[in-house]
This record gives structure tokens, sequence and C-alpha cells, in this order.
């Protein structure tokens, strides 16, 4: 109810009552970001020596300490984890995977996040059987037995007549300002529950037809390949070790499983780590002056796949997140509210580090009454009520997320919080040159604001220049280093900085959104369309 | 001086007074390769069957075999080969490339052709020694002993910001059409030469310095993979192996050997065939009613590089050059000239496969002064004079070749033989619902109709759309099958096979250009460069 006065008075209240920032301070961390900065060799670290860093994964128990001593080399005050629930450790030592016959070729390939190892080298037959749903299960029961089976339909390439890099022109980012009525439906992460259990289901059907592994074809051309998996808790660990194959090569293969047998060698030297099923946030604080003035954060996750070295995802949003934490805390700000900076994990399999802070300090809500989704992510409580304010709900006064590649900041997505975008123009104002000055209503999701904001906090998100992120290095095995733009990062962390020490320091919080009680579906007479695979 | 009368009289005549191809003709021309085609077959036994054919490696070996046999199953005449000395034999049994410190990871990399096999496991420090030129050795003396050389510059990647596919517009057709003036100079060909030259000596220096292997990074990023090698002649065998990385790959090692050691392990399992030195392109004739009115020809390369299938480069090609083979003989064509189907070998080493043809039985010259020149490619001859007429010189009425990717046929280059075009633009008359009608003037190279355009004689190469064959496909590891367009090879095949008969059927044969005497010198009062790297 309060966030609601606030709202319909900040609606009447443009441009927003916010006090300015220190204008020297902004140069002071533009001469600290472009001259003395870091975040270059932060990112470096995270990508080339640490590589890929799966939730667990041995690569990702060493990014939490490194970054944790970071912030302490850095002066952060309580620097800290916060663990939570998450399932196995995975890592691939080496893998293989060759075709035999009709001739001999090595495959691209890469094992599924979360399958076995198999037992030595794998020798078998293979047999194209695309099944994309459990209906399809009876046509292949019965001839699967001793195979190595090839579940994707090997769909033809598409032409590639968009440019693979690109920057956001000003009539783009334009686009982009538009208020979103919210959808709401009673299916409402259905999909996502649907597509885990058939995961499951799938392995248990393959199993228990004998066949001996599986493969899928990769999303992407070019030999690009992602390996993502989701069966990370001990329970739901697959019986069968299972690859994803670059597309060329897996096309080959049916074509040649037309004419004769083909038969492949798959060697998956993949671990499991049983030592901790928690995955860990990292936290730090640079401490406020005003105790009862709460705190405004930043976050990025720290997890990644493991195809590449997660660099566009999301070693630049981290090492963006950890320059700012660097820089302010090098320029010895005193700000009014405390600025925590937060490395979420689990972020890849279900946003399970920022849903855990969430459930940890900022509100709860029933567990959903199915038990198998219960036992999943937040989403599946997304749609359960009362919501409940816990005690720290109203000391989250702002949250400023970075994880859509590694491109330059032009601005925030509000989030549908209206009342919010005449403070953060404000903030964004001295950055037009950088061209980071646009604040639009548009929603996004996908990333660790996302459940922030689905509980009313003002929670946002930066608009980023997509750069080749969606073309080619999103969950890649070119997520790489080289694919990030080092300017781009600098000017990510002047941005970020500042918007911080403003949302810091505002005499006014950012206002919140209502707190969501149940709401009426969008459309009460819409049927569920029967082909929906979500 | 008889082709320079040709010429002036077509100039002066256009329309050219060509005699029409039976108009039912065409019919079932497009009849035969549309619904009865064996195009896309042909490719994919090609290229998933046959796989990578490497210049006398086992695979070409197969592919001399296969597509004889075919040629012969479809009633060609004289089905035969002409060899000519190339080189070794080279294959690649298998290969791995593991950085092994400061973190074990797999990297993308292959062998580059011709280079020896590791001795098992090489396992060394890197050394990141950018080499371009033999003025930068003095730089590395005595840094190398030991080590794996890493030769190329890293560097960065550049912003892809053109479509990865594409389609030629009417306007991108007709900005084609410019007659481009000869450039002559005395340096013609010296940039190849060095070059080659550069690889030898690279290879010596490595070697007396002690270094173990070397590697360079892929011109491409992505994580695509090229290999080419020129070092084919056994004298020429380096002594090192050698091995191309993917570019993310590359660039890592080079920013983590800034901040400490770098070991690599290479497993270069590689095969050397010498069983034969000898290249063999394959020839194929529909024959003629008239002897005295000589023959047609039109060619594509069938060898490819190693690192993908070689489909766009150029199974494409040679499958619609076989498929008008198949479909005019199936119809049962009785042409006045005859008709050749050439597959040309050798083409990416340096167009050994045609340039023997020319020499075998089209036009003689001087050997070049330079005995290392000499021994290298037609390159090297062409600026040696007086070119002679071989008997078979006035026979060759016609060349059309296809070596321009897998994208359907727009038309043909006239390759700056000014006389020829309105003939041309008249066979291609029929096809502009195909987009295949358009005749520019422009010459092009790089491929196997360039000696014959260079000795005067009417040789062409089609224009073709460009896919995604100089984005991603060329050369590389995801130049497969998949990657061509089945419905533009059936287009190909349509046209080729009509363009062909017409220029068997001609009353008159295509105009020659005049016989090349020693031309002057585009711009005498130029001096070279000495940045000049070519």
């Amino acid at each position: 109810m309060r966030s609601l006065t606030i709202l319909a008075l900040l609606l009447g209240a443009a441009p927003a009552a916010a006090a300015p920032l220190d204008p020297t301070m902004i140069n002071r961390i533009a001469d600290q970001a472009m001259n003395h900065g870091e975040v270059v060799d932060t990112a470096a670290y995270l990508t080339d020596r640490i590589g890929p860093r799966l939730t667990n994964s041995p690569a990702m128990r060493a990014a939490e300490s490194w970054t944790q001593q970071r912030f302490r080399d850095w002066g952060l005050s309580n620097v800290r984890t916060e663990g939570f629930e998450f399932g196995r450790g995975w890592s691939i030592d080496s893998s293989s995977v060759r075709m035999i016959a009709p001739r001999p070729l090595a495959l691209r390939a890469i094992p599924i996040a979360w399958t076995p190892a198999t037992d030595g080298v794998l020798s078998a037959p293979i047999v194209v059987a695309p099944i994309k749903r459990e209906a399809d299960f009876a046509d292949w029961r019965g001839k699967l037995a001793g195979k190595i089976v090839l579940v994707s339909y090997p769909a033809p390439p598409k032409d590639a007549t968009d440019p693979a890099f690109t920057r956001l022109s000003d009539a783009d980012i334009a686009r982009l300002d538009v208020y979103r009525q919210p959808v709401t439906d009673d299916e409402a992460g259905d999909g996502w529950f649907r597509a885990l259990s058939f995961a499951k289901k799938l392995d248990a059907f393959l199993k228990s037809e004998g066949a001996l592994a599986w493969a899928r074809m990769s999303s992407r051309n070019g030999g690009l390949l992602h390996g993502n998996g989701y069966l990370h808790r001990a329970a739901d660990t697959p019986a069968l070790p299972a690859v994803e194959i670059a597309a060329e090569d897996y096309r080959r293969l049916a074509r040649l499983a037309k004419a004769g047998e083909v038969r492949l060698e798959i060697d998956s030297r993949v671990r499991f780590d049983d030592s901790d099923s928690k995955g860990y946030n990292i936290l730090a604080d640079l401490p406020g002056s005003d105790a009862k003035a709460g705190y405004v954060m930043a976050g990025a996750h720290l997890d990644s796949w493991v195809a590449g070295d997660g660099a566009a995802d999301n070693a630049a949003g981290s090492a963006v997140v950890m320059e700012a934490a660097r820089i302010l805390s090098a320029l010895k700000v005193k700000p009014k509210r405390t600025i925590r900076f937060a490395l979420w994990s689990g972020e890849e399999q279900g946003l399970y580090g920022s849903a855990n802070y969430l459930e940890r300090h900022l509100a709860s809500r029933p567990a959903n009454p199915d038990p198998a989704k219960a036992a999943l992510s937040y989403d599946f409580k997304l749609d359960q009520y009362p919501l409940t304010r816990l005690p720290g709900y109203g000391e989250l006064a702002g949250y400023f997320n970075i994880d859509n590649g590694s491109g330059k900041l032009r601005g925030l997505y509000a989030e549908n919080n209206l009342a919010a975008v005449p403070m953060l123009r404000e903030w964004l104002s001295p950055f037009a040159s950088m061209g980071a000055s646009t604040v639009v209503a548009r929603p996004t999701g996908g990333t660790d604001h996302q459940f922030l904001s689905a509980i009313g906090l003002p929670a946002f998100q930066f608009i980023q220049d997509p750069l080749d992120y969606g073309s080619m290095v999103h969950h890649t095995n070119v997520d790489t280093f080289d694919h990030l733009r080092t300017e781009d990062l600098r000017q990510a962390a002047v941005v970020l900085a500042s918007v911080l020490l403003s949302a810091a320091n505002s005499d006014k919080p950012l206002p919140t959104m209502p707190l969501p009680t149940k709401p009426k579906l969008t459309d009460p007479f819409s049927y569920e369309d029967p082909d929906r695979l979500d």
C-alpha cells in the first residue's frame, strides 16, 4: 500500500526530486575506470585463467574463492557467501565423439551437462529417432536397443541473413520504450516444468529400451556447441550418457543413416563432485552512513555454462559489478545507503542464487502444492499467494542487474516501474555521450532481477549493445574473452558505479510497485493449445 | 589474328547470330533436372560418403574412381584421366591439441596440410612469436628452442556487421557489369612466389632454432578452421609439425602467455602416401556429330581442402557438371560439337589440373627462367612469351567453369570477352525466371577458367549467389553438404546443360580474344612498395 502511494505521488512529479550526485564524483569514477581500471584484468582472469564456471563445478569453486579475495583486496566489507541447495558438481575432463563407419571422422561434440560418463569408449550404431514429446515414445519402442539414439529432428539450416554483430541505433532503443501489459495465465511455468519432466522421462524411456546413449543436434550452425543440461540434482542424474553434436556433423550422420549403418564411438570423461551440494552467492558491501536508509545493490551471475569460458555470459557482467565495487572503494565514497555487490550462482539453471536471496531476505510465499513442482525452481512459486514481506523487503532501495552480454550499457529497462523512469533518467543523464542515457519502460526477464521485480521491488536491468551475443556467443563454445569489447566493459563500469552512487545517496528511494496479489487472468476465455510444446 | 577478325565482326553484330537451341530441349532438360535429377545424390556422395578430397589423398583417389564410374554408368564416352606431376598424398588419421597448463583444455585445431606427424604426443611450452617476413627472424633467434612457436599475430576479432548469408539483388548483379582494364606489371605472381618461399624458409628457420612445432591462428572467428598448406612436393616437405588453432583458442593462449608458462600437447597423426605422385583430371565426352567443329567444355574442380567435406568448394560445382553430363546423355542429344566434362584436380594448390590441360592440349610458352619459379605453378609462366598455339587450341569452342560456391547460377562473367556477351545473353535468355539471365563483362580469377581466358580462349565462369560461402564456408570445417541448397544445385544443372548444348550447336563459335603477346606495363612509372607483402 505504501508503494502504491509513492507510485501515485511520483507519477505526478517529473523530473523526480532525487539528490544529484556530486558531479566531480562522476569524473573521478570515469578517471578510475578509464585510467586505472582493472575490469579487463578481472574479466580475463575469470575466463582465460579460471574458465567455464558451471554451478558447483571445481572451476566455479575457484571463482567463488577468487572473487571474494578480490573484494577483500579492494577493501569491501562483510565479504561473504550465502549458500543454497543446488545439486551436484560436474565437469568435463575430456571427451571425444568419432564416426567410425561408414568412414572415420572426428565429430564436434560436447557432453550434455550432468549426464554420466561413458564406461570407457562406447561404440554403437546410431538410430535417428526424432523424439520431441512423450507421445513420440510409442513410435520407437523396440527399435532402440544397443543404439546411440539421435533424438533431434535434423532440421536444415536457416539462411543467416541478419548481421552477426550489431549495436543498437537510437531508433532501436526508442522501440524498446513500450509498456508491456503483464500476461497472466494459469499455465505459467508449465512449459518449463514440462521440459524438465520430459528430460527425465526421455532418459528413463531410452534406458528402458536398452539404448546405450543419446545425442542431440546443436541449435546453431557453424560447428557451435552448447551442452546445456538441467538434471543437476543427485536424485535426477540421468542413466545414459548424452552428447550434443554440431549441427553440420549431426545432419551428416542423419543423411548417412538413410543409406546404411553409421557407427559412433563416444568417450565422455566427465566427473561428478558431491563434496558440497550447495551453490554460493558472493556478497560484499560498501557500508552506508545511515543504517536506516537500507541498501542498493548491483548483481550479475558468476556461474556459466561449460562449452566456452562464460565470458559474455557472464564474466563480463561479473567483472563490471566487481569493478564498480573496486572503483567506489578506491574513491572512498561514503554513501548514505549501503551499496551491496552480488555475484549470483545457479543462474543458468533457474535463477537459483537470486531466488535464494529473495526468499532469505525479501519475501515469502507458499510452496507450490504440487510436490514435483515445489522441488524445482522459484518459477513454480510465482503463482502462489499470499506474498509476505520479510523484514528486509523495505531495506532494498534499488537493484541493478547486468546480464545481456558484454556490449556497452545503453540505458536501463525500467521493468514496467513507470514511477522510477524519471529518477533513473536523471541518474543516467551525464552519460549521453557514452550512449547510456536512455530509460525504457519495457520489462525483461530470464535473469536475476526478474524475481525481485516480480515481488514489486525496484529492480532493473541495463540495456546493452547486442554485439555477437545472440547470434554466436550465447551459451556456446566461443563465449570467450576475445568476443568481449574492453572499451565497453570500461564504459559499463563507469555507468554502473555512478548509478549505484546516485541511488545510494538519493534523498528519496526508488519507488516500489504494489506488492502483487493473485492477478486476474489476462484472458479468462482462452483455451490451451493442445499442440503447445513451450 | 583470326580471333581479332572475329572480335571485330561480332562487336558490330548484336544480337549475335547464334543458332537458337530447339526450345523443347530446354524443357526436357528442366524436366530431367527437376523431376528426375540426381545432382543432390551426387553432391551427397562426394561430401558425406567420400568426404574431403585433398589432391592425391586416398579420398581424392576414391573420388577419381567413383566419378569415372558415374560418367560410364550414364553413358558418357571416352571417360579417362589425364595425369600431371603434383606431389605427395596426405591425410589426417586423427589429431588433437590440448592446453595442459595453466589449465587443461581441448583446443580446436587442425594439422596444416602436408606438414609431418608428431612422433607421438609432443608436449612443450609455447612462445608467441609473430613472424610475417624473413626480416622478423632476427627478433626471435635464440628464443625458440624446445618451444611450440605461435607465429601469428593474435589480431583481435573484427565486428561481423555484414549478413553471413546473402543472395545477389538485381542491383548487385548490375554492378558487376564493368569492363576491367587488365593490370600488368613485372611483379606478377611475385606475391604468391614469396608466400611459398617464405613457408619453406620459416620451417627451416624454426627447425634450425630447435623449435619443436609451430601453430598459426585461424583467419576466421567462431571456432572455424581451415588447415590449408602448400608444401605438397616431396622435396618441400616441412621438417616441423604444424597446426592451425581456432582464433578464440589461439588468442586465449596468447593472452595467457603474457602471465606465465603455457604448455600444449600436440598429437598430429597424419599420413603421407607416395604411391603415386600424379594428380588426375577426369574427362568424359558426349560426342559431337561434326568432327571438325571442335568441342565445348564444362569444368569444376573435384579436389578440396581437408577441414570440411569440400561441399561448396567444390563438390557443388562438380556435381552440377556431372549432372549436366547425365542429363544430356539421358536425353540422347546429338550436338554438332562434342561436349566435354572436366573434373579438375590440384585446383586448390595452384590450378594445376586445368593448367596441365592447357599445356597438354592448347598452348605452350617458355618456362620461367628462374628455376625456382619454373618448378612451381603456371602462374609463373604467365609473363613468359611467345605463346604458341597447339593444334588443340582451335578445337576448344567454349569453356564454362563453376566454382563460386553452391549458390544458384545468376548469369555469366564474360571475362572481358566483349564480343561473346551477345551470344551468351541469348543462350541465357530462357532462364530469366530462374534468375540466371545476366551476362557481365567483368573478369574473375582464382579458378580453372583463369589460365584458359589468359591465352585468349572463350572461357567463362558463372555468377552465383554467395549464400554463406565467403562468410563461413570457404575452405572451412563447415564446408559440408547442409550448407548447400538443393534447389540451387538443380537450377544450376538446368542452366549449365542448356548453355553447353547451345554452345555445342551454335552455328558460329564463341569469339576468341587476341592471342596475348607480351603486354606493355600498365604503369611504367610505378615503383615497388618496400612494405608490400601480398
